[in-house]
């Protein structure tokens, strides 16, 4: 048996992935990957997740740039979610261009931004000559 | 509007939510809540969940006594993934009695369990006299 096999994939044959900061430990993204993203995902060493907008695979830095180099996958208990953890090359997970997706904190009552943009999403998903 | 407004409930009225250790950065657990859920999360500091399993209202510890005392929520770019930043009473996250659920890690094309069992499950949910 396959260790993909041990993996429980929903009704859509997904599973979430959360993608961890390998070095400082930050959550820089959560997304979903199908049995193909996530045998990719081990066989290539890169993050690849399944994008249920555009409904395909998803080779994270296919536009951007923006590669996760992954070290490793972890599996927790229920068998039902990942984790990859990883080097986010360039520094940004986040299509508005900053270091993480979860850059709003809950402040009296309000979801505040914390964490600036480093880069124009603009200049990121430039079309390239 | 409410900042509970702000989140993009499923069609099942549930946010995923994953439990990080505000000290260590390590991901504990990964679950999901309801409108209920979060509210009370906000209001109290201690985690609240949606069990889907049991269908209920969770907080987390009730039975363990493995409270989870939250110092912040975290809100995603797409505004449908939360994060609580807790600090894990009794240093144990999962009900198999180990500190976080993602004990697994994929070595070698093999889930390896790479965390150890810090107290016995039956130890944690012995009924009290």
């Amino acid at each position: 048996m396959s260790w993909l096999d041990e993996i429980k994939w929903d009704e859509k044959g997904l599973v979430p992935v959360i993608a961890q900061d390998q070095e400082s430990g930050r959550i820089l993204m959560f997304a979903y990957a199908n049995r193909e993203a996530v045998a990719l995902t081990a066989e290539k060493n890169t993050a690849h997740y399944w994008t249920r907008s555009r409904q395909k695979l998803w080779h994270k830095g296919e536009e951007s740039g923006h590669f996760q180099k992954v070290s490793a996958i972890q599996f927790d208990c229920d068998g039902d979610v990942l984790i990859y953890q990883i080097e986010q090359v360039g520094g940004i997970a986040c299509h508005t261009g900053r270091p993480s997706c979860f850059f709003r904190t809950l402040i009296d009552g309000e979801w505040v931004i914390t964490d600036a943009v480093l880069k124009d999403p603009t200049q990121i998903y430039a079309s390239k000559p």
